[in-house]
């Protein structure tokens, strides 16, 4: 590899060398994500790095620029949408996009990061809510920026990051089935240890006070977001003693898992039960009848993520958290309750 | 860059460089994809590299080796599929993976070469019908290994390709419905211009003519491969003079628009209509009724498909082709026909 490095950093270089007492060869190693240095001593090297606020010069971009996109869950049915939206960006600027998968659901695992090093790419997109304190240390000290985009919903205050505004969509959602005279309405939002399942949550409560509505106990659920969660959950509601007239669904996935516990239990959709779902996916579209649901802007959320990425990489000051609008999307599968 | 050529292939880069007029470091550009050499001269030198026969031995793999993926189209419904496949074997063998998609259905644009060898990953993977033999004689001359993705079914014979039995599986689908004990059964397959469209048309017809059935010529429709196909074919079908108990639809997608029109037209699946789709995607499940399929294994055959990269990487010398079986799968929207 060619060796960029401006003058100014060398001096912390050979600092950094002098008080790891090994060579600057070795440091520039672990800078670069090699291999060839023991695991201590990169230790060693990454804590003075750390210590001595080091920070090199943004490199030189390669021939072949790379922008990483990296997902907890790549056959979640949304990660499409994110990747063309990053893909557009990444040909616009003449770059490829490199995909990776880490194995957790808010965290990347600990080989990807030497991964990414070695790559030197213009910068990194992380599809999941949190990226742990050390990786943040080793891209900024190697000037590789990372940008959140985050349907999760849940963003670090230091870590810049594009989301959309769960809140909002589940206040939207559930005003649609109050407007249409709904007043017994059940939700089932995604997993609890997710922000955005408590956002479109909240909103959904917000909805029904601000209506003067109670929301029965029996009638908030949490699922997981996919066809069988909804399901579940929806047999349950609508076999319960208070069954709801309408269920706001949090996901579209989990919205035909309802319309297949109606389905079941020989109601209609939306003569029997209203349904809404959350995303816009493809299959909202698809689904008979076609889902009344929130649009998320997935596409226009990595997009900006990219462009965002870019400004950062040019050395540009941004915005830390840019909240895209969702908006209600109505289609076959609301009506008013059946009388 | 590091120049890992090997001695015995300097000898003939210096021939083409004297041949060319040029120097072996503009060769070597050329060789390497950079873009600091006239378009002219990068021609001439293209063809006296080709004319030689040139061939550089494989280069040692980077630090951060890559494999290349490209689609045509990457919001196809099986795209991700095909991506997830890929990303297991690259995982597997410390490989990230690029992606790029290429501008039109049968083969990538010109200004995707230049960035493969700049980039000199592992090898490519090509999801599409036909590489111009222009970038074949690239991607060979540097050692770059490339292996086809078919899901169109139309291999190219000298590129190792993976494929999976399209007329097998209209065969079995038809087989499904006559066993059922329909007669009347018409065919939505895809484009013409696809192969795959013709092979599984041609597995129905042969499905219908083994059991003494004949084909009517308005119960034959090429449809898009998508919903809104399916949906405006069937309707015409299920409006003629000639209405079938059941409809092969080519694909899951189309098989969704099937369904659409019989719902439009009034008519129960599969009590009034049986219909079956083709390549098993998520979907299939989600649809209701629940489609019965054609189970294309596509991350299988993607997993196939990097594998026989990294053998042909390897120097192994691997099968041209490799035709993955498909299933049926029976689900709920086929019955026996209306009494």
């Amino acid at each position: 590899m060619d060796d960029d490095d401006e003058t100014a950093d060398r001096v912390t270089l050979a600092q950094v060398a002098e008080n790891a007492g090994v060579s600057v060869s070795t440091v520039s190693k672990v800078l670069n994500g090699r291999q060839d240095v023991s695991p201590p001593t990169r230790l060693k090297i990454e804590r003075l790095l750390a210590a001595h606020g080091y920070r090199r010069g943004a490199r030189t971009p390669p021939d072949a620029p790379l922008i990483e996109i990296v997902f907890h869950e790549l056959d979640a049915i949304w990660a499409m949408e994110l990747i063309l939206g990053v893909e557009k960006v990444a040909t616009e600027n003449g770059a490829s996009v490199v995909l990776t998968q880490s194995g957790t659901r808010h965290a990347p695992g600990p080989e990807w990061i030497e991964g990414v090093l070695r790559r030197r790419p213009l910068g990194v997109i992380l599809v999941f809510s949190a990226l742990p304190a050390e990786f943040k240390r080793q891209l900024r000290s190697r000037s590789i920026p990372f940008v959140i985009i985050d349907p999760a919903g849940d963003p670090e205050p230091d870590v810049p990051s594009v989301g959309s505004a769960n809140w909002s969509g589940g206040l939207a959602a559930t005003r649609h089935l109050i407007e249409l005279g709904h007043r017994r309405i059940g939700v089932i939002t995604g997993p609890e240890d997710m922000m955005c399942s408590l956002a479109r949550l909240d909103g959904f409560r917000s909805a029904m006070s601000t209506a003067g509505l109670t929301t029965t106990p029996g009638l908030v659920a949490h699922g997981d977001f996919h066809v069988e969660g909804g399901y579940v959950r929806a047999l349950d509601m609508l076999r319960g003693p208070d069954r709801p007239t309408a269920v706001f669904a949090g996901s579209d996935l989990q919205a035909i898992g309802v319309l297949e516990a109606a389905a079941t239990l020989g109601l209609r959709t939306p003569d029997d039960l209203s349904v809404v779902g959350y995303d816009d996916v493809a299959v909202a579209q698809w689904s008979r009848p076609a889902l009344t649901t929130v649009h998320q802007p997935l596409r226009r959320m990595a997009e900006a993520g990219a462009e965002m990425l870019l400004r950062l990489r040019a050395g540009e000051r941004t915005t830390t958290r840019i909240e895209l609008a969702t908006s209600l999307v109505v289609r076959k599968s609301t009506a008013p309750p059946p009388a």
